[in-house]
């Protein structure tokens, strides 16, 4: 399995939860669960290494921490398709989404299996309290995007809007794997609140960082088209930052306004590109990345601390 | 809020329900949490009346199991809301489905939003292995469906297909229910057992006679036109009897074959209710209600036993 240079200490601990995963995913039959990990095997893997890295931070029983990570990974998953089909997105990590290769109907209930698979590691920790956290991520998630659908084109222009859209897809679920962590871990309150904030942070500036390189990365290194955010009417954090900065820019806000023809939005990218909008937007994600540090100053020091400072940089220089 | 007339001795715990309920979709958010409330007011309560039912037999506290019964129904809205979609069903109890009044892409997100709430109150009952038991019955449900699509047009005119089918989309959700609710009351374990075998047979008697009212019940009783499953390509009991026992009837096959103008419809759905069919499917579901009831024979008496009993004839006897 592919694996980030900085997460090889932790390797044997990510084989075991890709091992999870598999296993769930044979639960949901063929052809599917092989579709599934094929899907499955091409991400980066964070929200399970903050799992890892959190019980590791405890020194806690490595067994149950692979469970956790697991249920966040299939949860992940499972809003993916179900985000996939709702935004009519046709690639994901350079492969076709479940509903384009197979169909709407099978990716809604592939989705719910994947939800049912969860709920099914969340009750083997034995843990109500996680269960509670696990809840919470979901129902943000949810109301984020069911927020986004029925304010299409009205509010998504606006710096708060984008962060709210961003603290529900992103944000919330990788606060809940580092909170769940902790509580998994037995921490003290005050430090499974302090690992939820790092994840919590951790989870803005990855997202801001997606948002940035879906205008700067290149197509091969996506697994989609640059741009594919504004094509769809998507406005992000670099958006924002050019229009603030620019004030009017009648090349990006005619895309914007629907004009959504390969030249113009190529111009717009250019533009963007090209403006201060990337650098501040990046600017962003550090301040996030610094107070995710920050978060931090308050847990046991050991080699996993240092590999969640490590994971909390590489989330902003990374470049796919 | 309507009850059906046996059930109205509990009618005051089935209000305590229903007002969870409405907190769970008041937590949606608006305009959908009015949308879905109208929405759940119309069933009739069988799965959240089985959780009561069973927590007074054991004189358990009511306040556990008016939670259990209200995750129950959460989870019921939640599958009916995807399958709905999934089905391209366009009424349901008389109203517009979710996803035509409003879109697919709300359609998915609110059901994700129902398993968030389900899955919240599951915790608040901080009882690890009925989640197990949930996370089976979500799974169970989204598996049936799956297969149901994956073989649309094959096997399903095959009795054991038929079986399959219904275990998952209602027995498997009714079983849980009493099941859940003899692990909330602490019961032994072969009084869980028989719960679960009493709410299995119980589901799989009340889907054969929802298919067989599609056949013979009215419009304005159903809150859709009759023969609506035979419209859809779905083959009931009803139509497996019929054709079991007429060997070969062109009518019906030239339907199934997808011939569906309304003349030939008519005429199918007129083949059908006046062959000996109906009579055939109402009899096993008869046999259910009766396995159904010797499942209860070790379960301890009380009224809330007769409640269960009267609950098992009513699902046969009903003509809506």
């Amino acid at each position: 399995m592919h694996v980030i240079p900085l997460l090889e200490p932790v390797r044997p601990d990510l084989e075991q939860v890709m091992r999870l995963l598999h296993e769930t995913l044979a639960q949901i039959g063929e052809p599917l669960g092989s579709e599934l990990r094929g899907a499955l095997g091409g991400g980066k893997c964070i929200r399970p290494a903050l799992v890892i890295l959190v019980g590791r931070l405890f020194s806690a029983e490595a067994v149950l921490f692979h469970k956790l990570a697991a249920a966040v990974e299939v949860l992940h998953t499972a809003t993916l398709i179900h985000d996939d089909l709702v935004d009519g997105a046709a690639l994901r990590r350079g492969r076709e989404t479940l509903h384009t290769a197979w169909s709407a109907g099978v990716t809604v209930l592939v989705g719910d299996a994947l939800l049912a698979q969860t709920a099914a590691l969340v009750a083997e920790l034995g843990r109500p309290r996680i269960l509670a956290v696990f809840a919470d991520a979901l129902r943000a998630m949810s109301a984020g995007e069911i927020e986004q659908l029925l304010t299409a084109g009205k509010a998504q222009c606006s710096r708060e809007g984008y962060y709210r859209r961003i603290e529900a897809k992103t944000a919330a679920l990788c606060a809940a794997a580092t909170e769940m962590a902790g509580i998994l871990a037995q921490s003290r309150e005050a430090q499974v609140a302090a690992l939820r904030r790092f994840g919590w942070e951790l989870g803005i500036a990855f997202q801001i960082v997606d948002d940035v390189l879906d205008f700067i990365g290149d197509e091969a290194q996506l697994g989609k088209p640059a741009g594919s955010d504004l094509r769809q009417g998507l406005v992000t954090l670099p958006v924002i930052c050019h229009l603030e900065q620019a004030g009017d820019d009648a090349t990006v806000e005619v895309v914007l306004a629907g004009q959504k023809d390969e030249a113009r939005v190529q111009a717009a990218i250019e533009a963007i590109r090209a403006s201060g909008a990337v650098e501040a937007a990046l600017e962003e994600a550090r301040a996030h990345v610094r107070q995710a540090r920050e978060a931090l100053a308050g847990v046991p020091g050991s080699d996993s601390r240092q590999m969640l400072l490590a994971l909390a940089d590489y989330v902003v220089e990374r470049k796919r």
